[in-house]
């Protein structure tokens, strides 16, 4: 079977990342994966979260949010409405941990990175492609502020599902929607989980599957972490 | 090695449901995970989110909520601070996605069910607890506007973790709060997966330790089930 | 005349304390008065609000609200709405002012008293079981942090109103449903007014109505501050 | 004794009520209990809320406000604050019933009548000058769309307090910041309760003294609906 | 061509301004353009927002508001929708910056003016005769905390419009209603520019119109100052 | 005298438009005034506000916004927050009404198009910036809608400002924190006003400034008129 896009079932889309896109943070870059774009950047706070004040640690924390017309149907603001949807929520939160696993927080001294990941085109997986450009954008500013040493490990993100029966790597919007399991991996260039989130869509899945998604996850992390190195001028 | 209270690695707290505990709500119960307790209703609404109109199709969703005494420390109530946590969506999101995975929506006709799971006392695994609790009210619920043949499965959910390097079923507060690696499962009697979702403290988990805990959240929801089934009366 | 419940005009409903019924809390409870069940806690907390710092003088506040699925329509959560009903607030200062006519204040040294009032099942004069509930987790928590001496005087509420022209105590729901004036009354155990609050409901009232309505309300409150006293092991 | 301002125990502040005192509104006065001051306006809706339709009912709301430097202390905007305190609801909450008390909501036919009590200045007893006044305005507003006939009696309002132990009417801010009780009283010309608010501010009170304090209370609000009727030219 | 309300074109409404309106307040009005009347107040607190803090600069910032029938339909509050319109917040944006134009705020030292101003009653121009009456106030306030000094200049605002092809003075509701072009002009006693917004309604309009505008705007600010001289006894 | 970029004073900075940037909008560019980057959306919706329901007329609406990092120092989110700044709308309104100046909304038909215009990076002058690139993006999504001839005129904008006494066309940002006099000048390719905003930083100007800054912001917007009529194909 061919998907819609013609990528074969275990292939990536074309990953594209521009690094140092927004002038005035420490980290950035746009990320494309296909037509997914997000804006990700990295900015250095002099300071921590009152619970880490006095323990010499660093915070990771992130914000994720999306255009209005990101989507084929103009989405409301978020700050129209006056309040961040679950999803949002979900989100951002799953962003901030993920990078929290590539860091050594007590290495950092007492600074929190702000990750800012805005997604301004919209086809599917923007918080996987969220948690991969944002990595590079979090690398690039420790870079800046001589910090690279805290960096235990790449962390990048990719999804997979059950489309039709038939297990997919890095689901479009089409693919997304139709999709009866969707799973979103995120692993580390030493072949770890950092986080795993499969979720049925009224169809439960078997164990069989699972390991099938794993698998084809792990493939396409590899991948995405190389395209990271390579950008980021790192060798393999 | 033993448990701070003295289980066994791969046992489940004391479990007991009450059922028909609100006298108001077409299908309740009082679950207790241990010191853990969740009041949870399924209340019975004659129609449906807006993007259902008309389709003949039914809808199950979810809140949760802690008294602000729950807690070891008072907690804020989220109605004072005017909206809810980050942490409050992504539980009520995911009790809602279980349970759907748990019932043919397009047998429930144009109705909705709303699920509330109110914690009372808190003692760690209070979104598992709200799961397991919120399928016995919900089938209760059925049971009443006898519409039990929309029932697919059963669902459960129970966490998993790894304590200074061991891998526990059904963490309390304590463990949960030492916990590397923690993870929540929901389950079908039939063992297949309606959600996983592991997520690395800091600590990133190997492909061997996500199977060595996937084995232990297999055996504790099929205890679960047993009890759901028992207090409901359904034969296994 | 016979109630609906078959009690006599000036009759309580059955009232149950249970003593310590969440483990975290300094003092709680969970009061019934009848089908109406409310669980009181009492937090301690070592400050005070900013109006106090500096005085020597401590503080008690209150908060309540309701279970969804507390009342026989499940009613929207006020922490979903983002705001707190003009009802709740008004509850929660009756509550905080009876509580604080209880205590000498200046005898608790700078700490905040956080009363929370939940109530899990409404069957009416849940602000009057909350009261009393309230009072009782108050001095719990008094007697855990060895500041029993700041009590002043027991503290008790109860509903009276008029139904059908009959002046009724202690009105369950259907009853408060159908009253033509409901009034609350908060007094101590020496029979003295905390608070008096009586409201017509379209038709307005005599003087001597009220004189019967305060005359029951007080047979009423000296009944439930024995309960109060036999549960905590006072003396009358 | 005499008090702060020179007036007797049982003696009404200058009470003056100037009719018509906003142009676009149906009916309003500007009424002034000595230094307090309110803009009392009626506006009349052609609907009524959900709960009455189809019902041939009408309905009365209230609204209450201070702007920020009718105090002596600036307060902070509620509009800015983006919520209203819970005083503010409370007193809403009695200008409304206290004025359905009034008038026979089925003779209005379904019309919304919106009553705002805007305190422009305060020197104590704004709740109960707002009563009094948005009955005047209410009257005023009746009689300009020809329903005077839905009007069952007169409404005035009138605060009575215990100072150092005596019982004084209608007290000013002085006098109220030093009261040990508070105690406002809603009365038709009936000599009937619309509504009684008795709250004891750490001290509680006796029988006796609220015998007093209505007896009290009874007179002043006699005087005030003399003026009442005299300024909307209505014989006694 | 005569004007709705008999005036001539260039020719303000009637200006009247009640001085030390408010008791409470250290400066305050109320003003009357024709029938668009607002209070306005200068409150003066010891201390500066954050970004001021240690500079020994003061800061101006200003408030505005319409009760809810100062309109000829009833306007929802804002307290009650729990946001301020964009209209508003442009409004108080504007007053502030007009006064703060008027006044060497280093001159002020560490300290606050809150201008209030709220709109009683509307019938157009509720902006300028806001600025107008706000600088009044705080001349006044300003006068009795003895930092008269301080104050650069005097300032007035005025309206100025097209309807139906001609150019008008100082606009009332109706002709607002109608106008093609609406000019908001601030302007301080020595004839320079501290605001100037002029905005198109549909048609835009040329360079021509733009200076006519400016012209009369002129006129009407000069008369306005004057009047500002003469109540708060300063002489031209 | 040189500005900090080395242009002449009466110089625009280098101004950018890739048309049809977002692949899901109907009309969309990113505008680039240096460094100032702005997305700017358009998309059609088929229905129109309350207001104009039934009128045959549509309507024109713009949003505003700015990622948390298009500035210097990080921003907050206004999603966070809960709601929009002042400022945010204030320039939403402006968008607004500058683009209704440049559309017939009676040819429309009952369509509302939405303006978003995102700052992804910020140096000055992002309001005139945003409604120079909305025109564009709103004049191809009104070619794609087939509604060209809703078109009266091409609607640009530009800053003008005095900068130690000197007049200067389109401001960055470090020439705009020093800037005496702000002001915004929108205009059509007929040289007639759409809107003038001219702001005093705390010294106010004269007559004489005003004309000089108004000559050259006509300069500047014709120059900005032939950039968006050269981009869209359209000839002068």
């Amino acid at each position: 079977m061919t998907r819609n896009d013609g990528r074969k079932p275990d292939e990536l889309r074309k990953v594209t990342i521009t690094l140092d896109y927004i002038k005035h943070a420490e980290g950035s870059c746009l990320i494309e994966f296909g037509d997914t774009k997000v804006i990700c950047t990295a900015s250095v706070e002099e300071k921590v979260p009152p619970f880490l004040k006095g323990t010499g640690q660093g915070w990771i924390t992130a914000e994720y949010s999306m255009l209005p017309r990101a989507t084929a149907q103009r989405t409301v603001r978020e700050a129209a409405k006056g309040k961040l949807t679950g999803r949002t929520q979900e989100i951002q939160r799953l962003i901030g941990r993920s990078l929290r696993c590539a860091v050594d927080l007590t290495a950092l001294g007492e600074i929190t990175i702000w990750i800012d990941c805005d997604v301004i085109q919209a086809d599917g997986g923007t918080r996987t492609a969220s948690i991969t450009g944002a990595f590079v954008a979090l690398y690039r500013a420790l870079e800046k502020i001589e910090k690279l040493s805290a960096v235990k490990n790449f962390v990048a993100a990719v999804s997979v599902g059950v489309v039709n029966g038939q297990v997919l790597l890095d689901l479009n919007y089409e693919e997304d929607s139709l999709a009866e399991v969707d799973m979103n991996i995120v692993m580390t260039d030493k072949g770890e989980f950092a986080e795993i989130q499969g979720t049925a869509e009224g169809e439960t899945f078997s164990r069989d599957i699972l390991n099938t998604m794993l698998n084809l996850g792990e493939k396409g992390i590899k991948e995405l972490i190389e395209i990271q190195k390579s950008v980021l001028g790192v060798k393999s």
